[in-house]
């Protein structure tokens, strides 16, 4: 990574002298930038470009090259590389376009491509990319017509356009950046490498992202929470309702839409998520340019009534507190505002105020220790001097110890005083929401910087040669997927509770087991072709004694029989009635994140609510906890209007059981417990049914 | 409200040569806006302001005098009013502050000022406003810096300082106004008034309102029922979430905190709702500039992939259909071009496109039946002319029969377009969410045009002298809650259903009760101290037979006085069990809008996951059935996993009567029905408990 972001020495494979190319724009880019170390044109049509020699092939170059931008038509990218690859370079940039995205073609092309980087251990950005900047290396590696000024925001972006819009957009905020990565089809490099590297680089402060997707998955999430124990990584993740739900066998299949994944993925690696390409803009701002807040508690300072009251809604919209101030807090802002002022949050400083009295209410309030930050909100009301009031804001640019953001709300009138504000470096919003959003994300960050480290979970004493007996067994047969009775010995193999049990192939020997486990009963049909059995009445619940086992045995099966007349039918289960509240748990394997373990209540809470939490597998205790605790209908587990609570660490120790499972056998494709009855307190949990899905050998 | 907003001739009481003061300013905008009739500058210390002769009282003005503003001291005002009613002035608009919003004294003052006025019948706008503008008829009695331009837009606000703000973002963004009113305290014109107004005006488009509060909210809401169906109506209401929830005796009351009751009144009213002030500036351009979409399919076109899945993304989360291309459209857009290019919505025009293939392509989409709306996006990549394609889509500007919104996003480099955009009247947006955002608005108006009319319901049958003979005999014993009993006899005088039963003082009678009713029972507690009585263990279902009611008798007693010694126990009630879907249905009296009908899924569903719908009484049968609809878990009383649904349209008639009932008694303070038992489609609902405040006689 370092030849990529730092070579000593750059080849820019395809220069041009015509105006109109992009070998053209890129190295005149290199030279316009003060790259500091020889550069090299090489293009065997041209003995010099831009007054500088140029090379027939980079082995022609004299001395070392340690990075090679590419711009050649793909068909040749092969040649150049494997030039390249001979001259000892270290990382390519691979500009040109025609590799994966245009179809089979292109991505064997691309494969090609990257086999022969791989044969000679170079690093390749790219292809069909816009290149990079590294600001502090002088280098500007790409074809934008738009050169970043130096900053502190680090960027990487799976679209060539994006990377224009985001160039354009800092052009006119004045907003610089210390890299800038377009990784086109991410051959090698991904955001994954970007992280570690960005992890360490001091000149960055805020790291950014646009992803459309992740190759990936596991190691990006790995890289993104080591990279945000130390600097705020946000992400904007495009195509989030496009890719629908994939078809799915189990509920937990329907639950695990690819976004709410993603969702779960990044809240558990502790990035900041954002909605849109505006709300990246807006948080890149403040993060550029703010320290973090050290506490919760928001302060609102204004000259207009309304905005406060927006700005106070945004907070809780935001799950942002506003601070209470400390009496002598109060009393200072009393003898500097006039009488008719708010001195509680929001504080209204009246619609005439001056620069004076911002100064005096914004200092005063900072120096509160129960204000971790400020939002300034000014309307351009008759008697007020706009430009003063922002020149006196432009103060707590850089110095400020606590973060503070602006929101001059209006237009014409706010123009002059915005660009004072822009250019100082104080971020500024056009709505008091935008600004109190891009505060939360700051503490939202802070309250990550927190959170516990990952805890690698002790894993529990399984016995894994039965789970893979019962692999063997049913792959033997051809199946995919597990019986009940199947799946339940997997669940014990991993110590998890089911309940008192037994098969029974007829009548006789139901009523024999019954009487063994004792009334009340549960009985279920045993079926390798049935997954949900309570849809075709294929299960009867409470059975109290034999002569309504008896009755209930007849009933069930002949409607099974009429709704499934092909299904095998190998027998009932008898099981002892299991009290508690219902939850599911299960497990689905996500192509880009590998196994998820999702958690919700039972019944229409899962399947019509989609009150369910996700976690991406191997889970810790607090993951775990988090899982529980953040659905919406917690509060019945918890125990709710007088109701005892549930086993919830009983619940966990599950959630973590199923995550082992996930991580110690890739054979196991799905698995769904539903439901599982959690007892009250100390009385554990029971998976009363399990439905289990496992990969063919082939895959 | 004509010699408000059409005055043939105005006074403004307080004029002032003082270039510092408001009386001055006003004046000076009366005539600069051009006003057209005679303008008569009242202040007897002056013989002359601004060239016009000044008077020292309205009464001693020569001719008529229409409209007058008053901008003298607070405590000048009574006397300057009744000098205006003895003139015969039309209409009065305060600027003066001073009033309700300075505290007690200034509250009776109000009061009085209210009393005069009336007794001349003169309208008064504010006190404490900042006047109002009529652009149609060259008058701007305000005292805002920058006077709006003529256009299609009416304002109403109840914050000076927001006032201030629209105006300065018009400013900027070449936006126009046909109206435009700060309605101050609303002593007496509100925007119930305005609507009533501006509904026939024909300069008038689209209406914008911020309101912090409403007096007159069942008004408020006729006139904007109305209004929408002839034009739209775009409300922001602040103070989402200071206001809190009131402290109820019932969850009815606490479901009902005054936010959510605002999003229900608004939603049936046909008002679209904005969250904040930026979202009001985007949607009125949109509505001011372009015509209403005349279906649902929006058409994306894009020169970057990026910004495509952006909107794609949007138009899901807003609610809104990508369209589906008929072939001829395809073909044609293959035609004109490049093989690149996507063809399918949103269609890529590519990274180099220029002016004539996004003509072509926006041309195209608009002649396909299945497009109502055209998003046209734009990042700023190398290869396109930003200005040529903003200067091809000036052309859809006034002239386009479908909308069309564009997004050109980025910054330096758009500035120039997009103030070319601007000029031109087309709405351009940084982001393509706020875009997308802002056709779905034009889309939600349009469904709402199509919504049927309030139909009134024909009242049921009911015995109203029950009613009234239940709440003397409470308020005879000094009570304001009515016992279960009571509650169920105001229920069943509505027609209502519930359980047979009785009530036994003791268990001989509760065992004969029981007996007679047929077994299974539920048994309650019956006591005018208890409403929760689930919470101390005061009900017991499913009760067998006698031996196990004998037993429940003794232990519900005792485990009832052991949690409220002090409950006097009137007996216990003896009901047959009623099975179905447990729902409730209650109505509290909101301070602004009056009987708010509330209803959900019993149990966590309301206590938890708040899932309730509300409705604004009186309720037609469209209200109702939306409002069983609209809950999350609608499809558990539907029918969902092959249960059979529920009764759906006698669970919509209970709703139905509970609206009447409020409409009928006003004495009705709250009202309480958990659960009402929902029985399979055909076999009707039962109100099984029911609890029912009312208020005191005195008040």
């Amino acid at each position: 990574m370092r030849e990529l972001f730092e070579p000593a020495s750059v080849a820019i494979i395809g220069a041009s002298p015509d105006r109109t190319k992009v070998g053209n724009i890129i190295l005149g880019n290199m030279i316009e930038s003060g790259f500091q170390g020889p550069l090299y044109p090489v293009n065997p049509r041209y003995e010099e470009i831009m007054g500088l020699r140029c090379y027939p092939r980079v082995t022609d170059v004299p001395g070392p090259v340690e990075m090679a931008v590419i711009v050649v038509p793909a068909k040749a990218v092969l040649q150049v590389t494997e030039e390249c690859g001979q001259k000892g370079v270290g990382a390519i940039v691979v500009i040109s376009a025609g590799f994966k995205e245009v179809g089979l073609e292109g991505a064997v092309l691309e494969r090609r491509l990257g086999e022969l980087a791989h044969r000679y251990g170079m690093r390749v950005l790219g292809p069909n990319c816009l290149g990079l900047v590294n600001t502090h290396h002088r280098m500007n590696a790409t074809f934008a017509r738009e050169g970043p000024r130096e900053g502190n925001i680090a960027i990487s972006s799976q679209s060539g356009a994006i990377c224009v819009v985001i160039l354009d957009w800092a052009a006119n905020i004045n907003i610089g950046f210390s890299k800038f990565v377009s990784v086109g089809n991410k051959l090698d490099v991904d955001e994954g490498h970007l992280l570690e590297y960005l992890r360490e680089d001091p000149f960055t402060k805020v790291i950014g992202m646009y992803i459309e997707g992740t190759d990936r998955g596991r190691e990006f999430l790995r890289q993104a929470e080591l990279t945000t124990r130390v600097k705020p990584v946000i992400a904007l993740k495009a195509g989030r309702t496009s890719s629908g739900a994939k078809a799915a066998s189990s509920h937990t299949g329907a639950m695990s839409g690819s976004d709410r994944v993603y969702d779960a993925a990044m809240r558990q690696a502790g990035v900041v998520r954002v909605g849109n390409i505006e709300e990246m803009f807006d948080l890149l701002q403040a993060f550029s340019t703010m320290p973090l807040p050290q506490g919760e508690g928001v302060a609102i300072v204004t000259n207009a009534g309304g905005l406060g009251v927006m700005a106070a809604d945004a907070c809780s919209d935001n799950g942002l507190t506003l601070a209470s101030f400390e009496p002598a807090t109060v009393e200072r802002l009393r003898e500097g505002l006039p009488p008719a002022a708010s001195l509680y949050n929001p504080i209204d400083v009246v619609g005439d105020a001056d620069a004076a009295r911002y100064d005096h209410a914004i200092r005063t309030v900072m120096a509160d220790p129960n204000v971790a930050c400020v939002v300034a909100l000014l309307a351009p009301t008759d008697l007020v001097d706009v430009s003063s009031v922002a020149r006196t804001l432009t103060a707590f640019a850089g110095a400020s110890p606590k973060p503070i953001v602006t929101s001059f709300v209006g237009g014409k009138e706010m123009l002059a005083s915005i660009e004072m504000l822009k250019a100082a470096g104080v971020p500024n919003y056009p709505s008091p929401e935008r600004g109190v959003r891009a505060l939360a994300a700051m503490v939202e960050h802070r309250r990550n910087l927190e959170r516990e480290e990952h805890q690698a979970v002790t894993p529990v004493e399984a016995d894994r040669a039965a789970v893979r007996e019962v692999i063997t067994e049913v792959r033997a047969e051809g199946r995919l997927q597990l019986s009940e009775s199947e799946g339940k010995r997997i669940l014990r193999a991993y110590g998890i509770r089911t309940p008192e049990e037994g098969i029974a192939k007829d009548l006789p020997s139901a009523l024999a087991l019954a009487e063994r486990i004792g009334y009340p009963v549960a009985m279920k049909v045993e079926s390798p072709d049935i997954a949900h059995k309570t849809d075709i009445g294929g299960v009867v619940l409470d059975i109290d004694g034999p002569e309504e086992l008896e009755r209930s045995y007849q009933v069930m099966l002949s409607r099974v029989h009429e709704k499934l007349p092909r299904a095998r039918i190998t027998g009932v289960s008898i099981q002892r009635m299991v009290r508690g509240r219902e939850v599911i748990v299960g497990m689905v394997r996500d192509d880009q994140f590998g196994p998820v373990v999702t958690f919700g209540l039972g019944g229409i809470f899962v399947e019509i609510l989609r009150d369910v939490a996700h976690g991406i597998a191997p889970l810790d205790r607090n993951d775990a906890e988090r899982m529980v605790r953040s659905i919406k209908a917690y509060p019945m587990l918890a125990g709710a209007r007088g109701k005892r609570p549930g086993d919830i660490p009983a619940l966990v120790d599950v959630i973590l059981r199923v995550s082992q499972m996930a991580m110690e056998f890739p054979e196991l494709e799905e698995l769904e417990m539903n439901p599982v009855m959690v007892g009250d307190e100390g009385m554990g949990v029971t998976a009363v049914d399990a439905l289990v899905t496992i990969k063919g050998e082939q895959q």
